[in-house]
């Protein structure tokens, strides 16, 4: 464990540089800072999926909060209210964080915007390591959440955090919102970010959000994000589960209507109405994507498969990024442990989402999905009950890469990696990024840090070293660019 | 708690009744030792699918055989070899229990067939109590195997500890097989069968199995089982689990390809050769139907469903007894706890089966399955890996009702229940009745004590009081039945 390693460690520490007004400081860090910090973190088990991880949750809050009040950060924890469970019961949704450090009127206003709550993860989903105990293996920190987001979100503390270690003013001032319910659909933020854009976000220049990762070993900034409609299609049958010796041939099996209305022999999405929302590809979209890095075998080595859907860069990226696709996730109720069970189970809950991308409206795809699978349903003429729910509806986000904000984002990237960045949009959502541009008007810049086999959302997730740390200097130099902005154009 | 109940309870008898050549013995067993020894096998996770509850397993052996041999049997632990696992691995399987009760040559010899392995059944499922600590609830005994099989083998053991308690001779010689691997197949009993044909079974004159119910709330005498073939259908697409958001629309998704293989919009079993098979329903079969006591309302209450498959009994009957049908049981590897997880899985697994009549053949309808579902998913075209596994292939059995086995077992239920039991079949499957019947010769009958509203394989399984009490006076009585069987028609 990191732990161990740690009790053995040599004094270690990585240099920070940060170039103001063509003066170079330099500063040496204490690496153990870093990687207690991520241990602490990951090992809290915050799952925002999971109602049973609730506590957990609002522990992690707490922990973030704490960090930053050690730190001198005029720090709040809002209370964002409560969540309406799919079986009516409500339950209290995790604070969200908020600090301030710096209140400056002569500087430019950053917030830097990411969460701590976690996907699901279990040893036996097939992890190499316990998710929940932060391992250091070649260099790469294995566990969840490592680089989604909780390493990237430390890396901004550890910004601020070297401002201060050096008695340096910082040259902007930096807010932090920190949410705990980004991996479920970023769930009374909304009503937050509304509520307080007037007096939280009044000051706020440009929104900085770091919750992805980049296409190679090549650096990234990020200008695009697909949304996600999340859907639960459960059939209700017989009011318990049967034994399918004593029962099967007798009663319509709910399990066979659902994967009845979810199989197609093709498949593609047959929703009427899904792609035809979908924003052409412009002749320079087609161009911009031809001269990303990317590269396909290595792409399909990560992935482990011999074939895509696609076996051209452009097609490939297109459908990562600005096409809709549809995956079903898993069927809760029915039954999923190892071994043999003769069982007709009695209610069967499909999870499925639709990444949404310009111009598909989460209200319509979800009216198009619910229409659709009760008229498949309705024709199996079937005794049992469909309910369809849409418990996620996050909209895409699409960023003006001619903004100021990404030439500052390329002269930071340029200065601590020596190279330029690709610009590229994400296939995954970052919700509360079209709020942000809705509600406050302000520009946006993703900048991600972690890598392109980060492996978020599945197993072995981890960041590795050289990322967290360079990430970590990357937004000290972004810090000092964003600075340089001129006031006009904001 | 059954053990805060029996602290509390008065002094409590039943009532055995035994008649011998017009001679009627009464004793009064006290009630505590059946309830006791029923919460103790209970209390034991003898899951014989979940290979991590082997040690209880291999534990519930030796609990039963530890019982007998206190009565004084003659016992042994037969070593049944090992199983091998999906994944090639080897595991002990359960050692099967024997033990035999007097050896006088005059007369008949039975062998009781049971087994003590469960079904997996956890709290979580929506059982109303713990499944693995007994609970009486208006006179029913709730708990994972209380019907299914440990009251029922509790019960022959009760019945001779009856006859031993009087200080009374057994009527005939009564031997015990008791396995742990009926739930998942009875891996290993076939060949163990087969290995004391000339030894242990030799002089066995009957095979007597209760490891079923009655239809209704009148006695039951079964003369026939459905087989099961239990399928594995894996299809396997990445090397691991991949975040939907970022990959989706470049990867052909391996729960998509299941899915559509499953999915089929009519229900009906689509596969050519399986329903050919069938021997066709004869006249006088559809008139014994009719004569059975069946409440289609009750049926459907029970359930708790409007609307069955058909809506006669004959149609019903024959359904639930002679005709095949598919069950598709669940999905492993996919997402199937609570909450949204955006993953796409790269490994799943869809667990089905189709239940066996006459004249099906298991190895056939192996060879029908595979060939059907890797013929449908070619035509996809998908590069993903589709692996089709027959882990259980049990056969159907079906006895002659016009044997004196019969006939002594109508005697014994008139003499307990004063009344005439329905003969009927099982839609369940009891593997090992058929290579009763095909190794040993000899004949069997199977003599339910289960209520028909028990839940087996279900959440909420229970036995009664009463039927527990009574099917213990329903064994006394059968094997002084069986005594009377003239030796000539053996």
């Amino acid at each position: 464990s990191i732990n161990d390693q740690l009790q053995s460690i040599k004094p270690k520490f990585f240099l920070i540089k940060m170039i103001k007004v063509k003066t170079v400081y330099s500063s040496f860090i204490p690496l153990q800072g870093p990687l207690l910090a991520l241990r602490d973190w990951v090992a809290i088990e915050s799952d925002s999926s999971n109602v049973l991880k609730r506590p957990d949750l609002h522990r992690m809050m707490e922990m973030a909060a704490q960090k930053l009040r050690l730190m001198g950060g005029t720090v709040e924890l809002v209370d964002i209210g409560e969540q309406e469970l799919p079986d009516g019961q409500t339950l209290a949704l995790p604070k969200v964080v908020t600090a301030q450090f710096g209140n400056d009127p002569n500087k430019h206003t950053v917030c830097v915007y990411g969460h701590v709550d976690v996907q699901p993860a279990k040893l036996e989903d097939g992890w190499a390591t316990d998710p929940y105990n932060l391992t250091d293996i070649n260099g790469n920190l294995y566990g969840r959440g490592a680089s989604d987001n909780k390493a990237p979100v430390l890396a901004w503390i550890h910004a601020v955090e070297a401002y201060q270690a050096l008695n340096m003013e910082l040259p902007v001032n930096v807010k932090f919102v920190i949410e705990g319910m980004e991996e479920t659909g970023s769930n009374g933020l909304d009503a937050m970010i509304l509520a307080q854009r007037d007096t939280f976000f009044s000051d706020v220049d440009y929104i900085i959000i770091s919750d992805c990762g980049w296409l190679s070993r090549r650096p990234a900034l990020t200008y695009g994000t697909r949304g996600n409609c999340y859907f639960y299609a459960e059939v209700e049958g017989p009011k318990q589960d049967l034994h399918s010796g004593v029962y099967g041939g007798t009663v319509i099996e709910p399990m066979t209507d659902l994967v009845g209305i979810l199989g197609d022999p093709s498949g593609k999405i047959l929703i009427p109405g899904i792609r035809e929302a979908v924003a052409p590809l412009s002749d320079e979209e087609w161009r911009m994507y031809q001269d990303i890095q990317f590269d396909i075998d290595n792409y399909k080595n990560k992935i482990g498969v011999n074939e895509l859907m696609y076996s051209n860069k452009v097609d490939l990226l297109a459908h990562m990024w600005r096409y809709p696709t549809v995956s079903i996730h898993g069927i809760e109720g029915a039954f999923s442990d190892p071994g043999t069970k003769t069982v007709i189970p009695a209610k069967v809950t499909a999870k499925f989402s639709i990444r949404q991308v310009p111009n598909m409206d989460p209200a319509m795809v979800k009216k198009q999905v619910t229409d659709y699978l009760h008229s498949v349903f309705a024709k199996r003429k079937s005794p049992n009950k469909l309910k369809v729910t849409m418990v996620i509806g996050a909209k895409p986000w699409l960023a003006d890469t001619q903004h100021p904000l990404y030439d500052a984002g390329k002269a930071a990237v340029k200065r601590v990696f020596d190279m330029d960045p690709d610009l590229i949009r994400e296939g995954g959502t970052i919700p509360i990024a079209r709020t942000f541009q809705d509600v406050t008007g302000k520009s946006i810049i993703m900048m991600p840090i972690g890598g392109f086999d980060d492996g978020l959302h599945s197993q072995n997730e981890k960041m590795s070293r050289y990322n967290y740390i360079e990430g970590t200097k990357l937004f000290v130099a972004y810090l000092n660019e964003v600075s340089q902005i001129k006031h006009t154009s904001v």
